[in-house]
């Protein structure tokens, strides 16, 4: 960068490692640093030991908590018979937004994925089987993303758990509310008419 | 954010207050730093907090320095007849990318902009002057922004200069290398016709 100034660069190196930081932003976000109160360093620096070191995975669900058994587990108010499955925290927090969904999780941490070397083991199918185990559960939802790995993780546990006689439901597919039909590409118009309803 | 993880929210928040940083990207930069190693946060954190302490303003030129007198000022290869009035550190960087330029800087951390209630005195022109007393420099380039304030600001000083007998030059105006013609403004045009010179 050529700042001369060692330690700017690898505040801008530190940035730049980030997702969808590029040289630009991370420079900016540099700056930005500099320009900071003291207090607000130590706030910030704090915030992410913080958040790094009290956040793990949920011993039930694998989901992100800073509880032993995270709150969704542990809450009284939540539908025990059902478990939606989905591939990461994000996905939780994204359905927990839309207040609609009143059962469990569970947190997968990837998709399975042969061309980046992850395979089934890699992912928590063995701590979902084992949840199912006492027969509370009645449905489980798959909600991996509607994308080529998304869709074959979500058939490879579908199978797993054939045996447990679960009812295994999928997301429905179909246009996105607000969008435009002239714009929905040819699959997700075709499985919004498969999926067509009685109005 | 309704993730119901606490240290997650406030670490979101942390990454918002950033500029050009929006909610989503917030998000996306938190989980980043949750899948960190503990020697990456280690590492981040240090870089924050040793680039904010160890970076201050040069005591002569007023540009960002790890030391007392910033390498540009203590090098000896420099031209010291001639200073370059920029707006703040990362038009140094800018300028020094260019290889170009081999005379020193003063950086004026703002421009004059009584809209946001920076006079003169918020600037570090009292330190130009200054420097310009012992009679070694025989050429100011202004080189702060073509905006309104920019200009507004090069013009201020340029007029608090003339008692010096010091040659003031402003950056040429132009068409930006590789630009279209078709989609020059017409001010940036009739400033390239302007100033066109013999080839």
């Amino acid at each position: 960068m050529a700042n001369n100034i060692p330690s700017l660069d690898r505040l801008i190196d530190e940035f730049r490692k980030m997702p969808s930081i590029g040289s630009k932003s991370a420079e900016r976000l540099a700056y930005y640093i500099l320009g900071l109160e003291d207090t607000e360093i130590q706030s910030l620096t704090s915030a992410i030991s913080d958040a790094h070191s009290n956040i793990h995975q949920c011993s039930v669900c694998r989901n992100l908590t800073e509880t032993d058994v995270c709150p969704i587990c542990q809450s009284d108010k939540r539908d025990r018979s059902t478990i939606c499955v989905v591939e990461d925290a994000r996905d939780v927090a994204a359905i927990e937004r839309t207040h609609e969904y009143k059962g469990l999780y569970h947190v997968l941490h990837g998709v399975i994925s042969p061309m980046n070397g992850i395979g089934p083991d890699e992912l928590t199918i063995k701590e979902l089987l084992a949840r199912l185990s006492d027969n509370t559960v009645s449905e489980v939802i798959m909600a991996t993303n509607p994308t080529v790995e998304g869709e074959a993780t979500a058939m490879y546990i579908s199978r797993l758990l054939k045996p447990f006689e679960i009812n295994v439901t999928r997301l429905a597919y179909g246009i996105p509310v607000g969008a435009d039909l002239e714009y929905a590409d040819e699959v997700t118009l075709s499985r919004a008419l498969e999926g067509r309803r009685t109005i």
